[in-house]
Protein backbone atom coordinates (compact mmCIF):
# COMPACT_ATOMS: atom_id res chain seq x y z
CA UNK A 1 0.00 0.00 0.00
CA UNK A 2 1.56 3.46 -0.92
CA UNK A 3 2.23 5.43 2.18
CA UNK A 4 -0.72 8.93 2.62
CA UNK A 5 0.44 12.14 1.64
CA UNK A 6 -0.05 14.04 4.93
CA UNK A 7 -3.71 15.90 5.33
CA UNK A 8 -3.34 19.50 4.83
CA UNK A 9 -5.77 21.27 7.25
CA UNK A 10 -7.23 24.24 5.45
CA UNK A 11 -8.71 27.55 7.86
CA UNK A 12 -11.90 26.06 7.44
CA UNK A 13 -11.45 23.16 9.14
CA UNK A 14 -9.13 25.32 12.45
CA UNK A 15 -12.06 27.40 12.46
CA UNK A 16 -15.00 24.53 12.63
CA UNK A 17 -12.34 22.28 15.62
CA UNK A 18 -12.14 25.78 17.18
CA UNK A 19 -16.42 25.33 17.14
CA UNK A 20 -15.89 21.94 18.26
CA UNK A 21 -13.52 22.65 20.92
CA UNK A 22 -16.19 25.75 22.47
CA UNK A 23 -19.34 23.81 21.87
CA UNK A 24 -18.45 19.76 23.16
CA UNK A 25 -20.05 20.32 26.90
CA UNK A 26 -20.52 17.86 29.72
CA UNK A 27 -23.87 16.48 29.17
CA UNK A 28 -26.05 15.35 31.98
CA UNK A 29 -29.16 15.17 29.80
CA UNK A 30 -30.19 12.85 27.03
CA UNK A 31 -32.68 11.92 24.61
CA UNK A 32 -33.38 8.37 25.65
CA UNK A 33 -33.26 7.21 21.67
CA UNK A 34 -29.98 4.78 20.93
CA UNK A 35 -27.33 5.12 19.15
CA UNK A 36 -26.90 3.93 15.59
CA UNK A 37 -25.54 0.34 15.24
CA UNK A 38 -21.50 0.77 15.41
CA UNK A 39 -21.60 4.16 16.86
CA UNK A 40 -20.06 3.55 19.82
CA UNK A 41 -17.53 1.46 18.08
CA UNK A 42 -16.53 4.58 15.50
CA UNK A 43 -16.35 6.40 19.07
CA UNK A 44 -13.67 4.07 20.05
CA UNK A 45 -11.68 3.22 17.32
CA UNK A 46 -11.04 7.17 17.45
CA UNK A 47 -10.12 6.72 21.33
CA UNK A 48 -7.63 4.52 20.39
CA UNK A 49 -5.64 6.96 18.34
CA UNK A 50 -4.65 8.89 21.45
CA UNK A 51 -1.22 9.87 22.61
CA UNK A 52 0.09 6.86 25.26
CA UNK A 53 2.94 6.89 26.96
CA UNK A 54 5.66 4.86 25.65
CA UNK A 55 2.60 4.10 22.87
CA UNK A 56 1.28 2.10 25.76
CA UNK A 57 -2.13 2.02 25.03
CA UNK A 58 -3.41 1.53 28.48
CA UNK A 59 -7.12 2.27 28.01
CA UNK A 60 -9.69 0.12 28.21
CA UNK A 61 -13.02 0.05 26.78
CA UNK A 62 -16.37 -1.56 28.83
CA UNK A 63 -19.67 -0.90 27.81
CA UNK A 64 -21.98 -1.64 30.11
CA UNK A 65 -25.60 -2.71 28.85
CA UNK A 66 -26.82 -5.12 31.83
CA UNK A 67 -29.51 -3.48 33.84
CA UNK A 68 -28.45 -4.95 37.32
CA UNK A 69 -24.79 -3.69 36.46
CA UNK A 70 -26.39 -0.44 35.04
CA UNK A 71 -28.54 0.25 38.54
CA UNK A 72 -25.81 -0.33 40.96
CA UNK A 73 -23.62 2.07 39.26
CA UNK A 74 -26.50 4.21 39.86
CA UNK A 75 -26.83 3.27 42.98
CA UNK A 76 -23.14 3.75 43.67
CA UNK A 77 -23.69 7.43 42.40
CA UNK A 78 -26.44 8.12 44.71
CA UNK A 79 -24.56 6.98 47.31
CA UNK A 80 -21.55 9.29 46.73
CA UNK A 81 -23.79 12.12 45.65
CA UNK A 82 -25.59 12.42 49.08
CA UNK A 83 -22.01 11.97 50.85
CA UNK A 84 -20.93 15.10 48.91
CA UNK A 85 -23.93 16.97 49.60
CA UNK A 86 -23.38 16.50 53.03
CA UNK A 87 -19.96 17.90 52.59
CA UNK A 88 -20.98 21.02 51.22
CA UNK A 89 -21.41 24.32 53.53
CA UNK A 90 -25.07 25.79 54.26
CA UNK A 91 -25.12 27.86 51.38
CA UNK A 92 -23.50 25.36 48.67
CA UNK A 93 -25.67 22.63 50.06
CA UNK A 94 -28.72 24.28 48.53
CA UNK A 95 -27.41 24.96 45.30
CA UNK A 96 -25.94 21.29 45.08
CA UNK A 97 -29.09 19.72 46.04
CA UNK A 98 -30.78 21.71 42.47
CA UNK A 99 -27.58 20.51 40.49
CA UNK A 100 -28.17 17.57 37.91
CA UNK A 101 -24.94 15.75 37.74
CA UNK A 102 -25.38 12.54 35.99
CA UNK A 103 -27.71 11.26 33.51
CA UNK A 104 -27.14 7.47 34.24
CA UNK A 105 -31.07 7.61 34.14
CA UNK A 106 -31.30 8.55 30.47
CA UNK A 107 -28.50 8.08 28.13
CA UNK A 108 -28.51 5.31 26.07
CA UNK A 109 -24.88 4.36 26.52
CA UNK A 110 -23.19 3.68 29.48
CA UNK A 111 -19.07 2.95 28.46
CA UNK A 112 -16.45 2.48 31.28
CA UNK A 113 -12.75 3.45 30.83
CA UNK A 114 -9.80 1.99 32.82
CA UNK A 115 -6.31 2.14 32.81
CA UNK A 116 -4.31 -1.34 32.48
CA UNK A 117 -1.88 -0.21 35.55
CA UNK A 118 0.00 -3.94 34.05
CA UNK A 119 0.21 -3.35 31.00
CA UNK A 120 3.44 -4.18 29.29
CA UNK A 121 3.19 -2.58 26.42
CA UNK A 122 5.48 0.67 25.85
CA UNK A 123 8.01 -1.10 28.17
CA UNK A 124 7.74 1.30 30.87
CA UNK A 125 9.15 3.93 28.76
CA UNK A 126 8.80 7.47 29.47
CA UNK A 127 7.10 6.36 32.89
CA UNK A 128 10.03 5.98 35.53
CA UNK A 129 9.99 9.56 37.07
CA UNK A 130 5.67 9.89 36.21
CA UNK A 131 4.19 6.57 36.72
CA UNK A 132 0.99 9.02 36.13
CA UNK A 133 1.00 9.54 32.83
CA UNK A 134 0.06 5.91 32.20
CA UNK A 135 -3.59 6.85 33.26
CA UNK A 136 -2.99 10.28 31.39
CA UNK A 137 -2.72 8.16 28.36
CA UNK A 138 -6.52 6.77 28.64
CA UNK A 139 -7.36 10.75 29.83
CA UNK A 140 -6.40 11.30 26.74
CA UNK A 141 -8.47 8.44 25.11
CA UNK A 142 -11.47 10.06 26.49
CA UNK A 143 -10.99 13.25 24.99
CA UNK A 144 -10.27 12.14 21.58
CA UNK A 145 -13.74 10.21 21.87
CA UNK A 146 -15.29 13.14 23.68
CA UNK A 147 -14.76 15.26 19.85
CA UNK A 148 -15.64 12.57 17.93
CA UNK A 149 -18.67 12.31 19.14
CA UNK A 150 -19.45 15.82 19.64
CA UNK A 151 -18.57 16.15 16.22
CA UNK A 152 -21.23 13.71 15.69
CA UNK A 153 -23.97 15.30 17.31
CA UNK A 154 -22.99 12.72 20.01
CA UNK A 155 -22.83 14.35 23.68
CA UNK A 156 -20.81 12.99 26.62
CA UNK A 157 -21.22 13.22 30.62
CA UNK A 158 -18.49 12.16 32.60
CA UNK A 159 -19.37 11.16 35.63
CA UNK A 160 -16.69 11.16 38.69
CA UNK A 161 -18.92 11.41 41.65
CA UNK A 162 -18.10 7.28 42.41
CA UNK A 163 -15.73 5.42 44.18
CA UNK A 164 -13.84 3.96 41.70
CA UNK A 165 -12.61 0.50 42.83
CA UNK A 166 -16.38 -0.01 43.93
CA UNK A 167 -17.10 0.55 40.09
CA UNK A 168 -14.39 -2.11 39.24
CA UNK A 169 -15.68 -4.56 41.64
CA UNK A 170 -19.33 -3.86 40.07
CA UNK A 171 -18.38 -4.47 36.41
CA UNK A 172 -16.15 -7.58 37.50
CA UNK A 173 -12.79 -6.45 35.48
CA UNK A 174 -9.24 -7.28 35.74
CA UNK A 175 -7.89 -6.64 39.46
CA UNK A 176 -5.32 -4.18 37.55
CA UNK A 177 -7.82 -1.81 35.90
CA UNK A 178 -8.38 1.10 37.45
CA UNK A 179 -11.10 3.23 36.61
CA UNK A 180 -10.19 6.13 34.74
CA UNK A 181 -14.04 7.35 33.53
CA UNK A 182 -17.42 6.59 33.43
CA UNK A 183 -18.90 7.93 30.63
CA UNK A 184 -22.78 8.41 29.57
CA UNK A 185 -23.01 8.62 25.82
CA UNK A 186 -25.98 10.00 23.55
CA UNK A 187 -27.96 12.29 22.13
CA UNK A 188 -27.95 15.78 24.23
CA UNK A 189 -31.28 17.11 24.98
CA UNK A 190 -29.83 20.58 23.81
CA UNK A 191 -26.69 22.30 23.01
CA UNK A 192 -24.56 25.19 24.14
CA UNK A 193 -21.18 26.94 23.68
CA UNK A 194 -21.73 27.04 27.98
CA UNK A 195 -20.55 24.82 30.49
CA UNK A 196 -23.84 23.63 32.27
CA UNK A 197 -21.94 24.21 35.93
CA UNK A 198 -21.76 28.05 34.41
CA UNK A 199 -24.84 28.23 33.19
CA UNK A 200 -26.16 27.43 36.86
CA UNK A 201 -24.24 29.60 38.35
CA UNK A 202 -22.08 27.12 40.28
CA UNK A 203 -18.70 28.11 38.47
CA UNK A 204 -17.94 30.86 35.97
CA UNK A 205 -15.24 30.89 33.29
CA UNK A 206 -11.63 31.38 36.06
CA UNK A 207 -10.06 34.13 34.25
CA UNK A 208 -6.42 32.89 35.29
CA UNK A 209 -7.61 29.76 33.24
CA UNK A 210 -6.10 31.38 29.89
CA UNK A 211 -3.02 32.80 31.28
CA UNK A 212 0.32 31.95 30.18
CA UNK A 213 3.04 32.41 32.81
CA UNK A 214 6.81 33.86 31.86
CA UNK A 215 9.75 31.96 32.78
CA UNK B 1 -25.11 39.83 21.75
CA UNK B 2 -27.57 37.63 20.38
CA UNK B 3 -26.86 33.73 21.37
CA UNK B 4 -25.60 32.28 18.35
CA UNK B 5 -27.09 28.88 17.06
CA UNK B 6 -25.48 25.56 17.58
CA UNK B 7 -22.82 24.69 14.76
CA UNK B 8 -23.51 21.64 12.21
CA UNK B 9 -20.65 19.55 11.50
CA UNK B 10 -20.61 17.66 8.12
CA UNK B 11 -19.46 14.62 7.23
CA UNK B 12 -15.94 16.42 5.80
CA UNK B 13 -15.36 17.90 9.21
CA UNK B 14 -16.12 14.68 10.92
CA UNK B 15 -13.50 13.00 7.99
CA UNK B 16 -10.94 15.46 8.64
CA UNK B 17 -11.39 15.44 12.15
CA UNK B 18 -10.20 11.51 11.99
CA UNK B 19 -7.34 12.18 9.77
CA UNK B 20 -6.15 15.17 12.10
CA UNK B 21 -6.56 12.12 15.06
CA UNK B 22 -4.68 10.04 12.96
CA UNK B 23 -2.09 12.17 12.04
CA UNK B 24 -1.30 14.06 14.91
CA UNK B 25 1.90 12.66 16.56
CA UNK B 26 4.27 12.97 19.97
CA UNK B 27 7.25 15.07 17.81
CA UNK B 28 10.68 14.77 18.81
CA UNK B 29 12.02 16.47 15.64
CA UNK B 30 11.71 19.86 15.43
CA UNK B 31 12.94 22.78 12.58
CA UNK B 32 14.19 25.42 15.01
CA UNK B 33 12.06 28.42 13.14
CA UNK B 34 10.12 30.38 15.94
CA UNK B 35 5.91 30.17 15.84
CA UNK B 36 4.22 33.07 14.52
CA UNK B 37 3.74 35.91 17.19
CA UNK B 38 0.56 35.29 19.13
CA UNK B 39 1.24 31.49 17.97
CA UNK B 40 1.34 30.05 21.27
CA UNK B 41 -1.37 32.55 22.90
CA UNK B 42 -3.73 30.91 20.75
CA UNK B 43 -3.12 26.91 21.41
CA UNK B 44 -3.43 27.97 25.38
CA UNK B 45 -7.03 29.40 24.41
CA UNK B 46 -8.00 26.72 22.95
CA UNK B 47 -6.69 24.15 25.43
CA UNK B 48 -8.32 26.46 28.11
CA UNK B 49 -11.83 25.21 26.13
CA UNK B 50 -11.05 21.84 27.71
CA UNK B 51 -13.75 19.68 30.01
CA UNK B 52 -13.09 20.00 34.23
CA UNK B 53 -14.04 18.83 36.90
CA UNK B 54 -16.70 21.09 38.27
CA UNK B 55 -15.64 23.58 35.74
CA UNK B 56 -12.38 24.00 37.92
CA UNK B 57 -10.39 25.16 35.20
CA UNK B 58 -7.02 23.79 37.07
CA UNK B 59 -4.62 24.08 34.34
CA UNK B 60 -1.71 26.81 34.59
CA UNK B 61 0.52 27.51 31.52
CA UNK B 62 4.22 28.20 31.76
CA UNK B 63 6.15 29.45 28.71
CA UNK B 64 9.94 28.67 29.43
CA UNK B 65 12.31 31.24 27.48
CA UNK B 66 14.97 31.69 29.97
CA UNK B 67 18.36 30.14 28.41
CA UNK B 68 19.29 28.97 31.90
CA UNK B 69 16.08 27.41 33.02
CA UNK B 70 15.43 25.58 29.69
CA UNK B 71 19.39 24.41 30.04
CA UNK B 72 18.37 23.33 33.73
CA UNK B 73 15.53 21.61 32.01
CA UNK B 74 17.41 19.42 29.73
CA UNK B 75 19.81 18.45 32.13
CA UNK B 76 17.06 17.15 34.33
CA UNK B 77 15.90 15.30 31.30
CA UNK B 78 19.49 13.91 30.62
CA UNK B 79 19.77 12.73 33.87
CA UNK B 80 16.15 11.36 34.45
CA UNK B 81 17.10 9.46 30.79
CA UNK B 82 20.16 8.37 31.88
CA UNK B 83 18.75 6.39 35.04
CA UNK B 84 15.52 5.20 32.63
CA UNK B 85 18.35 3.60 30.45
CA UNK B 86 20.29 2.25 33.26
CA UNK B 87 16.90 0.23 34.22
CA UNK B 88 16.51 -1.52 30.82
CA UNK B 89 16.72 -5.15 30.49
CA UNK B 90 20.35 -5.45 28.32
CA UNK B 91 18.23 -6.24 24.79
CA UNK B 92 16.43 -2.83 25.41
CA UNK B 93 18.89 -0.71 26.28
CA UNK B 94 20.94 -1.09 23.18
CA UNK B 95 17.31 0.12 21.19
CA UNK B 96 16.60 2.24 24.18
CA UNK B 97 19.85 4.43 23.55
CA UNK B 98 18.91 4.82 19.98
CA UNK B 99 15.43 6.55 20.35
CA UNK B 100 15.06 10.38 20.18
CA UNK B 101 12.75 10.99 23.53
CA UNK B 102 12.63 14.59 23.58
CA UNK B 103 12.95 17.70 21.27
CA UNK B 104 14.42 20.02 24.38
CA UNK B 105 17.41 21.49 21.94
CA UNK B 106 15.53 22.54 18.82
CA UNK B 107 11.75 23.28 19.67
CA UNK B 108 11.58 26.74 19.28
CA UNK B 109 8.83 27.07 22.47
CA UNK B 110 9.00 25.18 25.71
CA UNK B 111 5.36 24.94 27.29
CA UNK B 112 4.66 23.14 30.75
CA UNK B 113 1.49 22.67 31.90
CA UNK B 114 0.62 22.69 35.66
CA UNK B 115 -2.32 21.96 37.79
CA UNK B 116 -2.84 24.10 40.77
CA UNK B 117 -4.32 21.36 43.37
CA UNK B 118 -5.41 24.40 45.67
CA UNK B 119 -7.57 26.05 43.49
CA UNK B 120 -11.19 26.77 44.69
CA UNK B 121 -12.95 26.96 41.76
CA UNK B 122 -15.46 23.94 41.29
CA UNK B 123 -15.59 24.28 44.92
CA UNK B 124 -14.43 20.05 45.07
CA UNK B 125 -17.66 19.59 42.80
CA UNK B 126 -17.17 15.71 41.31
CA UNK B 127 -13.90 15.27 42.98
CA UNK B 128 -14.37 13.89 46.54
CA UNK B 129 -14.22 10.36 45.48
CA UNK B 130 -12.00 10.60 42.21
CA UNK B 131 -9.36 13.38 43.22
CA UNK B 132 -7.50 12.65 40.63
CA UNK B 133 -9.76 14.30 37.95
CA UNK B 134 -8.41 17.67 38.94
CA UNK B 135 -5.38 16.58 37.35
CA UNK B 136 -6.65 14.29 34.97
CA UNK B 137 -8.70 17.84 33.50
CA UNK B 138 -5.39 19.51 33.19
CA UNK B 139 -4.52 16.95 30.53
CA UNK B 140 -7.28 17.87 28.90
CA UNK B 141 -5.78 20.77 28.32
CA UNK B 142 -2.59 19.58 26.86
CA UNK B 143 -5.11 17.21 24.52
CA UNK B 144 -6.98 20.51 23.18
CA UNK B 145 -3.91 22.08 23.29
CA UNK B 146 -2.23 18.81 20.90
CA UNK B 147 -5.17 19.18 18.74
CA UNK B 148 -5.08 23.01 18.06
CA UNK B 149 -1.42 22.95 17.41
CA UNK B 150 -1.63 19.62 14.62
CA UNK B 151 -4.15 21.66 12.80
CA UNK B 152 -2.16 24.30 12.32
CA UNK B 153 0.53 22.28 11.32
CA UNK B 154 2.40 22.59 14.45
CA UNK B 155 3.54 20.12 16.20
CA UNK B 156 3.85 19.30 19.88
CA UNK B 157 5.81 16.54 22.23
CA UNK B 158 5.21 15.63 25.43
CA UNK B 159 8.56 14.94 27.88
CA UNK B 160 7.47 12.94 30.54
CA UNK B 161 11.10 12.08 31.46
CA UNK B 162 11.25 14.50 33.97
CA UNK B 163 11.36 14.18 37.97
CA UNK B 164 7.94 16.97 38.53
CA UNK B 165 8.99 18.77 41.71
CA UNK B 166 12.50 19.44 40.06
CA UNK B 167 11.30 21.08 36.72
CA UNK B 168 8.62 22.62 39.45
CA UNK B 169 11.61 23.85 41.04
CA UNK B 170 13.41 24.81 37.87
CA UNK B 171 10.69 27.12 36.96
CA UNK B 172 10.12 28.77 40.50
CA UNK B 173 5.94 28.11 40.42
CA UNK B 174 3.81 28.10 43.37
CA UNK B 175 4.15 25.72 45.75
CA UNK B 176 0.32 24.03 44.72
CA UNK B 177 1.57 23.51 41.35
CA UNK B 178 2.51 20.15 40.16
CA UNK B 179 3.35 19.51 36.64
CA UNK B 180 1.29 17.45 34.82
CA UNK B 181 2.87 18.13 31.48
CA UNK B 182 6.55 19.87 29.89
CA UNK B 183 5.75 20.25 26.69
CA UNK B 184 8.15 20.79 23.10
CA UNK B 185 6.10 23.41 20.81
CA UNK B 186 7.33 23.50 17.21
CA UNK B 187 7.37 23.02 13.36
CA UNK B 188 7.90 18.98 12.81
CA UNK B 189 10.40 17.55 10.79
CA UNK B 190 8.25 15.44 9.27
CA UNK B 191 4.51 14.47 9.24
CA UNK B 192 3.79 10.79 9.95
CA UNK B 193 0.49 8.59 10.61
CA UNK B 194 2.45 6.09 12.75
CA UNK B 195 3.73 6.31 16.17
CA UNK B 196 7.51 7.29 16.11
CA UNK B 197 7.83 4.58 18.90
CA UNK B 198 6.22 2.20 16.22
CA UNK B 199 8.54 3.44 13.70
CA UNK B 200 11.53 2.56 15.43
CA UNK B 201 10.17 -0.52 16.76
CA UNK B 202 9.73 -0.14 20.22
CA UNK B 203 6.13 -0.64 20.43
CA UNK B 204 3.34 -1.52 17.96
CA UNK B 205 -0.21 -1.03 17.71
CA UNK B 206 -1.66 -3.00 20.46
CA UNK B 207 -4.68 -5.28 19.45
CA UNK B 208 -6.48 -5.22 23.12
CA UNK B 209 -6.17 -0.98 22.12
CA UNK B 210 -9.65 -0.57 20.45
CA UNK B 211 -11.41 -3.26 21.85
CA UNK B 212 -14.75 -3.26 23.93
CA UNK B 213 -15.37 -5.48 26.47
CA UNK B 214 -19.25 -5.93 27.24
CA UNK B 215 -20.52 -5.92 30.76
Amino acid sequence: MAPESPPEFDETFVEALDLLLRWRRDVRRFRPDPLPAGALEALVARAALAPSVGNSQPWRFVRVADPARRAAVKAEFERCNAAALAGQDEERAVRYAKLKLAGLDRAPEHLAVFCDDATTAGHGLGRATMPETLRYSAVGAVFALWLAARARGIGIGWVSILEPAHVAAILDVQRDWSLVAYLCVGWPETDSDTPELERAGWQARDPRAGEILAR
